[in-house]
């Protein structure tokens, strides 16, 4: 099944050419080791970056992405209105979306959520624990009860999302925060997953845990029975 | 309580003023008759439209609306994005809003919801049954079963909406059409309910219980326990 | 994928046996009409009826099960609560349950979902026609925009079920009324659609839409990533 | 507004009677600490305990009572089938259920839920910490951030309900769970409220702000809108 689902890894890919820090642990971006993994998957991949043209999101990939993965973090304000408006319009025709980490405040994520996405946040040396609470969700599959990253950056309730059509994971922080973590949404034909962890001066992506959610959250968003909609001035029915 | 609440009716104020035919129903503006029937039910009522300076909602009308009413249909693109932007955030801090009929292609509206809000229409003489299918909800208070109207403009399915956090009501059509006329949601602080009667050239918000359920809706999007929320880096709660 | 799922098809099985009228239509009972439906889509497929020992639902049989199929009417009342029960813990447990139009009074629909379940209705000459309203979803694969049944019974709200967590399709009558007629429930690891059409003087489950939407279900409820749950007293995670 | 809310708190008030350890924190029993709380903010309370005849809850009490608050822990199993379907009956009627901590297991809430309720559990030295996680929700006024008991037995993930139409509370507990500890429902025209907190060998209802989330909960559960339904055998609507 997976063999056939196109991705497209977006990452702002910023920090690892400015950080020696951050470079050391994803020397080649955080999308190229989520391709890697996802490859090893199955998936057809492909990534692209803000620096590209169009930030490498041409009509002809976004009409060949099924799920489309974006990080993002200090350059959310240089991703073009133009290019965020046509990736909308891809979600709500069906287009999966599987937002990661500081992705929450990304213009696409505002847009498809209509809130504002802030939250609570320090970078320390917390332990987070992500727990299953959705026993049966298949973004859950071959997780056990939790999830446990020996450090990572907190994030911190309330979380500005509008309730989740299913919360599939909470966090709890050893500074003593929670937080919800693992969050889905429908937005036209479109399902989209949020999916909290991977501060990038951490290896949070090299887990094979975290790569397994990840995995399962494309598997989930595929769109499966879209279809082209009949709107506008329509006849009557009877006679 | 209503009498503590401040609204505004917010109305385009278009089609009242170039169509004789709408005119005489509406002599005083859409907006003039749910203003009468607000204050009638205690409600402290304002009103405001698209052809004042600021489309009438400037910060010092913002900041003293509880529950805002929003109608429009022909001049949506007329709308500035600043005033909208400014809308958006007086909900998400806690505002309620109501919005009517065409209302659902506007600005505001598709902002809030992340989605195209698109739909069936027809402009014909079909008759409206608008059913309650969440019989306890506050909306629905003093209203029986159903509410008929004899003509109405036809909106149909499907709906280009998140799934509502509690669907109110459900319309029947002559023509063979249905459609989820009264939806709930929730953005940030704000509670926001659709209501889809209201065609421009038909009586409907001269009706009793039209009147009835807009005015149980600003009673409960009318904020209750909105906080400023604290946000941003914040320090380990354990030591 | 279909193959490997095994659907248990249980029947109250009365009607057919006690009126020529309904025999005519489902010769071999409405089971045997929906088991050569759904085998010839590739399931695995067996059925259970009332009147068998243990109502055919055995523990091997539930054991053996991956979807449950609920058809019943004129004795509910018949169905033991010590096999209601066993049902009840195998949703719990993962199974999915795809609940058939009187089955909405069944004892293992109320007690899943903790309300009476009650509604209008009426025998009469109702056109019905059900409509998507959540067009992605893989329960309206292969379906248009409606399913028209020239005539079925009436089921009107409003209907004594908790908000649906996907509202799929609503349901338009000729009389007047509309339904929720399509609605997707969690409970447990189980997940659980209920499907409105099916009254036995009809022959609507020959219908082919009306099949294809029952494999759909099959297929969504199915269950792909249930588990064994760590509960009860458990030690602390932290030194 | 509290005072025409006619609240009946429900205790099995048998720890208080056997322990001299929880004797010593609640002398009159939980019940008693509650109704204390309550009367002071204005609501006419009464209480129930089950060893009365009906466990006090007799017919003229349940149609006399607004919201019921429950307490229930080692002898869920001793409430009686026939009153827990009078107060199924009336909360599909429209009375508020507020169940509190080890209430979960009660026969009332898994009746209404339709789930096996089960959870996690230490008694321990456990922090909890209760989060708001929506901020704007009545039953979360005049609480700040998030409420904080020094200690608290442990109830963690995952918590085996249907997923909360609104997610009120997140705890989080110094040994590294948490758990979902304010959930909102609605089942018929009832409005129940889950509430985590409130072992019985802890003075945790004496806390003030425990207190006031209850009797928000009490105002939030306060049926508003209920009605008498139409249901069964109806007539067309249309000639």
């Amino acid at each position: 099944m997976t063999a056939n689902i196109r991705v497209t890894i977006w990452n702002e890919y910023r920090h690892e050419r400015r950080s020696e820090e951050v470079a050391k642990i994803y020397p080649e971006g955080i999308h190229g080791t989520l391709a890697k993994a996802l490859s090893e998957k199955g998936f057809t991949v492909r990534t692209a970056t803000l620096d590209e043209p169009e930030h490498g999101l041409t009509e002809e990939v976004l009409e060949n992405t099924d799920v489309m993965i974006w990080w993002g973090h200090m350059a959310h304000g240089e991703v073009k209105d133009e290019i965020v408006n046509k990736v909308h319009q891809r979600v709500l025709d069906g287009m999966g979306l599987v937002v990661l980490h500081s992705g929450h405040f990304s213009k696409i994520f505002k847009k498809l959520l209509g809130t504002d996405c802030d939250l609570k946040w320090r970078e320390s040396n917390d332990k987070e624990r992500i727990w299953v609470v959705a026993p049966n969700h298949p973004i859950t599959e071959g997780i056990g009860d939790y999830i446990e990253l020996e450090r990572e950056e907190m994030y911190g309730e309330p979380f500005g999302i509008p309730e989740p059509e299913t919360l599939v994971f909470v966090s709890w922080f050893t500074g003593g925060e929670v937080f919800r973590s693992g969050c889905c949404y429908t937005r036209g034909q479109g399902k989209i997953f949020y999916f909290r962890p991977g501060h990038e001066t951490l290896p949070t992506y090299h887990n094979r845990e975290i790569q397994q959610v990840i995995g399962n959250a494309v598997n989930w968003a595929n769109p499966t029975a879209t279809r082209k909609l009949i709107r506008g001035n329509t006849p009557s029915l009877e006679k």
